[in-house]
Parts: C-alpha cells; sequence; structure tokens
C-alpha cells in the first residue's frame, strides 16, 4: 500500500462520537437561544445524529446523557439508532442539575447527597449493559466558590470512595472515562481541576479507569498536546472531548478557534497510537448561535481535516532532523503538512466510501432542516435541562 | 482633625451601590439554585436592600435593571426605596435576552434590531428622569462567537452612531457609563472588550460619558488598578463594578479571591482623587450558592475594609522612599496599611455613626431572612430572567 | 485585472521590515547560546539583511538598535545599506540597559536620569535625521516591580512630558511609533502596558505618534486583531512587531505558534485599509537556539502566506452572509481561505519578480552561512547588550 | 499548652531554607543590575545567608547551586557553614548553561550530552555526601520551543532513564526533589511542564523521589493550593520554591503579589501534615532591583506571617461550617484568621527566642550592609553565570 493510501484507509476508519446534547438548545448564563426544528426527545436527536453520520460517514456513534436522555426503553432507543445507522456512545452522567447538588455530588459533605449521586453514576451503567455501551463518561461539576467553603483533602477522599464503589460495578468491557475541568460551575476550586488529578485516581482504580482531555478545561497557556503524549505513554488516554475555545471553556466548534492546536493534538495521538486503538474521539459543544447539525458537520469535517495533515506527517524526515539537531528543519516538515490543504484528499475520501465529496452542501439540499422545522412543532424542545 | 479622625470621617461618607439583581437568583449555564425567600419583584428587592443599608450605613443606593426591574409606576418605587431609607441608583440596560438579540444589539448588522436597542436605551433614561437615577449604565453582550461572523469595524460604527443617539438625550446632570468585557457571552469578540475601547467611545461621546471598570472584566495578568489610576488621570472613570474572580467573570463576592488586589485598586482610587469625586461604587456579584443579603453585606464590609487599609497608608512616607528609590521601605509602607487588621476601627467607624458594630451578626439576629423566607410564598422569584 | 492579479500585485508590494538585533545573539535569562557567523558590527548585519531581502525580495528595510547600533558615520552606514540594496528603517532606542536605568528611564522619579533618556530619545531623531530613517520607534522597559515602589500616575505624568519633548523635535515626514507590553523587565507594573495607554498618549501628542502592536506583548486571551482593526479605524496604527508567542512574549518566529492568529491579524489589516498604507511590518524576534537567517526568511514567508490568505478572502461572499447572519457560512468564508494551500501562489509570484520559488533552498545553496562562519572570525558578536 | 502556646511553638520551629544564588546578582533578559557588597564566592553567600538566619531565626540551612557554588573542598564549605550558625540545604543542579545544553540536557536527541548531564547530577550527590546535604533539587530547562522540534514523547523515555540512574545512586537518606515549570526557557513545551508529571515519574521512581512545588511555575489561574492538598494526600510533596509572580516566573519575594494565596497554600500545608512532616521551605527568588539581604529576610517573614494566619484557624468552627454546608460562615473563619495582624504576635514570638522582634530594622542597624560594601572590593561579583 502506498504512504497515501494508508493515509486514506485510516481516514476511512476515522469515527467521531456526536453528543446528543449538541443537537439541543444550549446558551449561556445569560441567555438560552431557542433554535426551530430543534428534537424534542432523545429518538429525535439520534435522528438528527444519524444526518451527520450519512453525509460525513464518520459519525457512527452518539454520547448520552442522562438524565436529559432518560427513556423508559433504553433497549428500544438502541433499537431506534441501529435502525438509523448510528450506536449508543459513552454514557454521560449527571450530577449538576439537582438542587441536592448545590455544594456537589460525589464530594458533597453530607453521605446522603453522596449516596446519591453514586446511585446515578450506577444508573448509568445500567444504562450502558441496556443500550451496549461501552464508556461511562464521568464528570463532576464538583467544588468550591470560595476558599474554606469545604476541606479539599476530605473531598478528594470521598471522591475515591464513589469512584471505586462504581468502578466495581463495572462490567468486563466497560470503561469509566474520568474528565477533569480547572473551573466552572465552581470558581475557587474543582475536585478534578487537571489531567494530573484524574491521572492518580484511574491509577488507582485500575485498568478500566481512563482519562479524559475536554479540549477547553485548561488554564491558558496549556500545552494539551503535551498532555495527551504523555497520557498516550502512560496507557491512560480513554477519549477526548472535542471543541475549541478563545477564553474558557467556550464549547466553540472544534478547530474553530486553533486550528494549528488541534493538528498538534491529532500530531501526537497519531505519534503515540492512539488513533489505532481504543482512544475515543467525541465532540462536546454547544451550538449556541449556529444551526446544529451543520455545525457539527463542520466539526467532524474539521477533525478529519486535523487527521489528514497528521497523517500526511513525513516521519522519517521529521526524526532525521529531530535527532540532528535541526530545529528549523524539523518544525519545516511539521509544518510542511499542516500548510497542505487536504481537502481534496478528503473529497477523494469521501468519494472512495460512497459518500457526497462535500458533506454540508449535501446536508444543506436534503431538506432535513426544512423538514424539522416544519414537522417538529409543539412539545419541548431538548436543551440542557431537558 | 487628627489623621485618624480623618480616616473614620472618609469611612462614614463611603457608599456602595448594590445591584437589585444580586438579591434575586443567579446562577451559571449549568444550573440555577433557587434560594427561599427571594423577592418576586422590585419592591421586594428594596426591601432587601434597604436591609443592607440598615446595618451597614454604607449602601443608600440600589441599582436597576431593565427590563428584570420593569414597574408600571417608576415614581412610586422611588417613593418606595425611599420610604425604606434608600434611593434608586444607576439604571442597568439589558440587550441581550430578547430572541432579536441573538447576533447582537446595538452592533447587530439588522438596522431594525438596532432601532430596538437604541429605543430600550432611551427608554432607561426616560426612566432615569422618572427615579432621579443619575447614571446609565451600558453593558452590551454584543460580540461574535467566530472569527469571520460579522465584520469587526462595521459593528464599532453602529457602536458609536447608537451611543451617539442616546447621548445626545441625557439630561444636564445625567451620565453615560460605559462598561467593557473581554468575553462571555461572545466568546470571539466582543465590541467593547477593554477599557481602551471604552475610553475611545467616551472620549468622542464627551464629558458625561466615562468609564466603568467592573473587576470581573480582564484578561488573566491585567494590572487593574493602572486602568484605575489612567482612567482617574484622565478624567473618565466613572465607576465600578465589583466582585471577584479565581478565573473569568466568576461574579464572586468582591475581596473574597484577592483583597490585596481590592486594596491596590482603592489606594489608586484615594491617590486619584476618585474617592471624593463622583466614582461610583457598585457591586456586580452572584450569589449562587451562599445566602444573598448575609454576602451582600459581606461585600460592603470587604469594600469598607480595603478602603480604610488604603487610606491608612502613610503618603509623606511612601513618597519619600518613591523619591529616594528604596523599592523595599515604598513596598514596605504600603503592606504595613495592608497588613493592619482595620476591623476594629470599623466597629468604632459604625458605632459612632449608630450602628451595631457587627452588620453580619446584627442581621442574623433581628428575623429578617426567617421572616421573608415565611412570607414570600407563591409569585415567582425574582433572577436574571425575570 | 483578475482577482488572482491583484492579489499577486499586493503581494508584490508588501515589505516586511528586519531588525538589525535578529542577525545576532540573544536568549533567555538562564543562557545565550552564541552562534558561529554571527555579525559583529551594523555594517556585518546589514550584509545578512541584505541577504534575507535578496532571496525573498520582500524584506527591503533594516530597523537599527540605539545603542547596539551605534556607528561613528551614520550616513556611510546608510550608503552601506543602499550598496547592498536595502535602507535603513525604523530606529528603536534603548533605555534599558545602563545602570541608570534600573528603575526606569523617562518614567524615572529623579529628572536627571529622566533627561538622560530624553537625550537618547533625541539622538535617536538625529540618527534618523542622518539615516533617513521614518520611523522612531519607542519602548519603555519602564515600569516597576513591586506595588508601592513607584506612583503609577506620576510616571504617567512623567511619560508625557518626555514624549512631549522628543515628538516637538520629530521632522515633517518623521514618525514616533509607541510600543506597549504587559510586563517584563518590569513585573508589577509597566508604564505602557496596553493599547490605550499608548493611544490616549498618542492622541494628545498628535498625528506623527502611532501606536505600535507588538504581537507578543499582550495578556492571555486578548483578542489582538481586534486591536488591530480598532487602531486602524482610530487612524492610530503605526505598525507591528511581528513574533509568536505561546506563554509570555517569547519572541518566536512570527505565525509559529498560532498562524490561524497571524491571518486573522492580516485579514483586518487589509480589511482596515492597513495594507495600502503607512503601516509598518516589523519584525521583532529572538533566534535563540535557531540559525538566524534562515528563521528570519522564513518568518518572511510566514507573514507573505498569511497575508496571501487575507487577500484572498471573498469579500462579497463573506459580507453576504455577514449581513443576512449566517454565521457557519461566514465563518466558513473566512476559513476557505485560511485552508488555501498558498505555497503554490507565492511561488508564482516570486518567480514573476525574477526570484527563486524557494528562497530558503536558495539562501541554503548560496553558500552565505559558510562564508560567514568561515570569515567572521575573531571581533566580539554582536548581541543584545552589545 | 494553650492554643495560642501551639502556635508560638510551631512558629519557633519553622526553618525556610535561603538559596545562595539568591545573595548575588540576578536579572531579565534585558540586563542585569549589579549591586554593591554582593558576595563573590560561596563562602561569603554563607555569610550573608547567616545574617539573615541571625536576625530571623528561621533561615538555618543554605540551599547551593551547582556549578555555581562550586568549590574544591566542600567539607571545608560545610564547615564555614557551621562556624556562621548554619548548614548546607538541597543541592541545586543546574543543567542549561553549558553550549553543549542548546536543545537539552537529560532528555537531549544526543546519547552523549544526556550523559554529561546525567554525570553531573551524579556529582551533585557526591556534593551532598560531602556536605550532608539531603535533598538533590533538579529542575530540568529541557523542552524545545517549536512544535516538531523534538519527539515529545522521547524526551519523556530519556527523562525516565536519566532519573532511575540518579535515583540509583542516592544514599538512604537522600531525596530526590522534581521540579516542574510550565515554560521558559523552552517556549512550546517543557520536559516537566505541570504537577502531574513530576508525579507520574516520582511514582515510578521510588518513596525518596518527591515533587517540588516551585509558586511561580504556574499557568494562569492555577489553583497551587489544590495541588499541595494533593500531593500531601499522595505523601509527594518534597518542598516548595517560594516566591510571587504576577505573570510568568517573575521570582519576586514570598507574598509580594498575593500575599492570600501564600496564605491558602500554608492553610493547606498545615491542614495537611506537611508543616511537622519532611517538607522543605525554600525560596527561590531573583531581587533584580531591590537590596538582596534585606528582601530575603522579608520573605522570610512574609512566609512566617502567611503561617501564623494559617496556624491561627480556628480549626473546629472551620469543619462545622463546612460540614453544615454554610458557605459564607466556613469564607468567614478562614478570613478571620487572614484579616488577623499577626505581627505583633511574631514580634512575641522573637522575643521568646532572644531575638530581636524587628529583623529589619535590627539588621539595617548592624552595620552588616555598610561592611560588606566596604570589603567586598575587586573580584567578581557572584550572578547567575558564576
Amino acid at each position: 500500500m502506498t504512504e497515501l493510501a494508508a493515509v486514506k484507509a485510516a481516514l476511512k476508519t476515522q469515527a467521531v462520537e456526536t453528543p446528543s446534547w449538541a443537537y439541543g438548545n444550549s446558551g449561556t448564563r445569560f441567555k438560552v437561544f431557542a433554535q426551530a426544528g430543534v428534537p424534542r426527545d432523545p429518538f429525535e436527536k439520534l435522528d438528527d445524529a444519524a444526518k451527520v453520520h450519512e453525509f460525513t460517514g464518520a459519525a457512527p456513534t452518539v454520547a448520552l446523557h442522562i438524565p436529559w436522555d432518560r427513556v423508559e426503553d433504553y433497549a428500544a432507543l438502541a433499537a431506534h439508532a441501529e435502525k438509523r445507522g448510528v450506536r449508543i456512545g459513552a454514557i454521560n452522567s449527571n450530577t449538576f442539575q439537582d438542587d441536592d447538588y448545590k455544594l456537589g455530588s460525589i464530594c458533597h459533605p453530607d453521605a446522603a447527597v453522596r449516596r446519591k449521586a453514586v446511585d446515578h453514576l450506577l444508573e448509568c451503567v445500567d444504562i450502558m449493559d441496556a443500550t451496549g455501551s461501552r464508556d461511562l463518561k464521568l464528570w463532576f461539576a464538583d467544588g468550591t466558590n470560595y476558599p474554606g467553603q469545604d476541606d479539599i483533602r476530605s473531598r478528594q477522599d470521598r471522591l475515591a470512595e464513589g469512584l471505586a464503589e462504581v468502578y466495581g460495578r463495572l462490567g468486563e468491557n466497560q470503561r469509566m472515562l474520568l474528565e477533569y475541568k480547572l473551573f466552572e460551575p465552581a470558581f475557587y476550586t474543582t475536585d478534578v481541576p487537571d489531567w494530573g488529578t484524574a491521572y492518580a485516581h484511574c491509577l488507582k482504580l485500575g485498568e478500566k479507569a481512563q482519562v479524559v482531555v475536554d479540549t477547553g478545561h485548561h488554564a491558558p497557556g496549556t500545552n494539551i498536546e503535551f498532555i495527551v503524549a504523555t497520557l498516550l505513554r502512560e496507557g491512560k488516554l480513554g477519549g477526548f472531548d472535542f471543541n475549541s475555545r478563545f477564553y474558557a471553556d467556550d464549547d466553540l466548534m472544534v478547530g474553530a478557534a486553533d486550528p494549528f492546536q488541534l493538528f498538534r493534538i491529532m500530531y501526537e495521538v497519531v505519534r503515540g497510537g492512539g488513533f489505532t486503538s481504543d482512544v475515543a474521539f467525541m465532540l462536546d459543544q454547544c451550538h449556541n448561535i449556529e444551526a446544529k447539525i451543520p455545525a457539527i458537520i463542520r466539526s467532524v469535517m474539521n477533525v478529519q481535516e486535523a487527521t489528514a495533515k497528521a497523517l500526511l506527517v513525513d516521519g522519517p524526515a521529521l526524526a532525521a532532523a529531530q535527532d540532528s539537531g535541526d530545529v528549523l528543519e524539523a518544525n519545516a516538515v511539521l509544518m510542511d503538512a499542516y500548510n497542505t490543504d487536504v481537502r481534496p484528499l478528503l473529497r477523494e475520501v469521501r468519494e472512495e466510501s460512497g459518500l457526497d465529496p462535500e458533506p454540508m452542501k449535501a446536508y444543506r439540499s436534503c431538506g432535513w432542516a426544512e423538514k424539522v422545522v416544519a414537522e417538529r412543532v409543539g412539545g419541548e424542545q431538548a436543551g440542557w435541562g431537558a
């Protein structure tokens, strides 16, 4: 197989998981702008997600968020997905929208609240069993707003205890993906603020516990690709929550704020073997002002383009320049791949896979947007709260 | 008058404006945790604000937010305030919660939306006339989320045009206070991101236009007291929106995250004559998880303590050390004031003003919290959206 | 002229000024790694700069730094430049390396030190007269390390006074370019920390005073292209000091850290008419570990590529998408230009201009690097201190 | 023993290690301002350090930096220290000032350079043996300036290999303290950028390997006290390099930029048992413009004051407020301690220990500064390079 054929082959297997909640309404603390045609239940979210997969060929799984996607019959939900050509991806827990969680969930000073939180996590594993999902994705809004509010160390003890119970409940082929986040909604400390904390917990839990890197959850100036390389080296990178940010956790379309960073991340993924392992490539975005399905298509394409560039890096030339200490040449080899316009290549990949080479145009002309605006009338639109 | 007497006299005249919305519910994009006893209308907010003033003696005015505080009869609202011992402060406009404002208000590409926004601002001036308010406080959520989304420069032109029309409507003793903010809810650009932009617009508008410094609206590492000193030197500091932050616009209690910064800011205010001029000292905070009235009392006290320390700086000793280039001694003179425990001094000030020396304890034992929890049943609690 | 022809014509006129000091040694506070073949005097720096221009055709002027480039006969220096095919660009003052400047220069509390600093600036104008330079570029290391160290406001007064004297000395076609910087070497305040401060001073000085944007001198998260757009709108953008940074003022090759940001900046320059006006495009970089001349060639090429992409933005399509509020389409139009591989276009531009299409390869094979390593033996290598 | 007596007893045992290099000249990349009276060799540095201990009673050990403090006879150096009343503290390696280290030391692509670096580290252990030092403190300037420059993961492999060899050489009571730093002098990646990376390496090395927290080595917004609490919980906090910063690694006097943060850190140290364990409290500062010995005295006092406040926190009241979820009260308990003026308490502690209650005044009147200015004439002043 030629070099280019190998690149194409790799691109054809790439899978990006889209999040059910990105099809619903979202916003900032100032305002949620509702959009016409937005799904009203998990089934309609899957319908939209299936459209993204239909046109990109690269979004075969859909992450759920419980309780936002709570249904009576999860097997039916999974069957619905399959009928539409997609599958259920990670189950995302939510322990931040109940009044009991005002001061935390799994780290709360009150044991009763912790019990409730852990029970919810266990319920999520039940849902994994019912839907065939492999990954339990845990992000905790836990933290404190004011110095002194709670004891940092005790909260770590509680966290460790709760995680251990849930870990013990995992099935053989299930994983626990622990996400970290610097701040928001807690503004003084969060209980898992950085990769080091997530890593330390996962290490103690065992092999099924892995770290998730959300590209919007770091302090300014953090070198994310270094973290990616390090976690891959440690065998502890479970997956990504992709999005992009200029300031905080802006949750913009992946690749929109710093496409060069996304390329560098994907390069480290390729370099570290993450592209051919169990690393999950998930989106976690909020499309506050832009049309949702096209935004997600665009995001999938942005990941594909960054990946294509990463795959095009001339490895031997790079290694040679690095070994000889030629700073400019090594950088030039990397930039050469980045500066390449990979859109023609991806159009070829799509055509060879029987897809329209232009997913966005194809979606726009398929009539789905108009159809859902016309049909999805009445009911309550899905959003972060429902 | 002795030195200390002068400090006390200054402290007795200090006024901190509290914001009506800080008495209502607030939260993050993840969740608003409602609190029992929260006001259900502007009149009840004023009742709560009056309690803060009753126990601190330092919060005589209350800022309104339109439309959150829209009432039929503003004169009645002002009279209600006066009856409770407080007055109406700045009128804050809101051009971010109507569906029309999804892509901006006064900077929107569509002239009709801009017209609507400007009309709202003019309505706010009407309310100023009706309530005797001096200050129109303008913060615009306008901006863009994605590069290319709109034309940065055209938006500035639209902003200038809209501001000019509103400025022309101001009465003789009325002011326009223009606030800047780095980001949120817009994540790529905001249309007034920094003091320089606000200053440039105010300069062209005229003397009644002044800049507002919200202490949570800067990029990490920004030296806020430098901005304060500079705006005072330029005669363009209209006031403050006080709050504190560890990361972004966290809107925590002022002085909670970096009390030394608050002291340095107040020192520049004192140094620059801002303490005895028209600079408005306003709070703009969100009490997401803590009790609201006590949080505001605490905030007023934090401002008082920072001010007391600033007033205690030994000016001649500082100037002497600065002039002689004695870096350590100059720093030591400043730190000497900061390291002083000024709480005894403020207790004296309160007692001399006929107040309880311990505002928090006094409030806690007065029964108001229990009373409002019992009485404010039914109706819709006030919040950012209502 | 077709669209593409116009783009090419524009690219052919683009001029990037290279800084004399970038050809000498530089480093961090930890270590300066000397490189073989580095120039030993201003004449040799011009020789190197001429090589950059010879192969790029886009670097016709060279900025000087006084006293690093102090010579007996400036007319001779200018003549040497001309003989090599380049000209003298901006004169950069240096008021930070004399022992007297420990606590500042033009803002120093001691009038004698201020006098010395102003005299140096006046000397720089003399050098402008002698060399035909148009621009006096002022960056002040002035500031304080500790709160209280000096009086922020008095320092502004001193700054204004010193600048006014120097401004008065400018000839008819000369300009004063005032640079701002957030921090370093001063760590608490600098005396011109942001564009607002530089702008306020320039406004008072007059039309010949303009602001310089160094792309590495901002707080994390600052939207630099917004500042560019704003300064152009105000008629106050004098020029750029290009370089790139991941953390602080890293002074890496422009375009190396965030090429998308550089593109966005160049887009605002094109949009605001800066590309066809007097805006000076200067490099200000430190090549601590990489070969200097190739690094500068690469930097010039990076600016060219960003400019080419900016020129390729489909203006009418962008405006149409912006006016209709189509967020995704507007962003897509911009990204379309960014994602284009413009290297073939620039190769054409160079060939049409009689240049080698591959400046880096051409330089590498011309033998200059080997020649200077062989010939520049003995003497003292140029660096930041000499 | 009463509560206060216990606090005093704790304060009397507190030891802050001062760094030999802080007594020599230092600066920024722009300029090193030399100071009169600065030591010219390690013996004179110890003389100065002894003065700090004489007046504070809290600085009994002095860290060395090799090769800056290289002497022929380390036993003689240790004896000199003892004669002056102090001891040798941590040995700090330096693998960044030799020309070979341009592209790294222990992580360099060239095995010969790595060998040289590891040999230097082994030499440092020899010096520990000779001086009785317990701690080998490792900070590596290793990293890259440009994406692609070297392979992130291979550098980790090299790092692990080198550390393992040095770890194997440690004596029974010796420790390896691994420091992390976000950036500088490397500007794209450093090879140990965060606590997670240092922790992961230390974990594999074994019990004698511990993490050092330099308070100036984090990304903006990082919650340092969380890291302190976490490392203590993991048994992996080896010590601190104290200093303070507003922007980057400013290396200002500890407590000068954010005294509240220092207090929060010391609170977590007390809370986590670090105050009574082997955690080393070291200073690592640069006194670029201020007098060095007084700056170090001030720094020791700042650490003492923060510690005193941390010890004064009313533990039971804090725990009660935390357990009951009273956010404001818990915060108030902490702030109560912080707002206390502990300077009178520390004066008492000093008097009870037979010291002058005012170390700064006592030092200033003892004549040492005048003496060394007069006597230390000729020779080469110590600095970062010598």
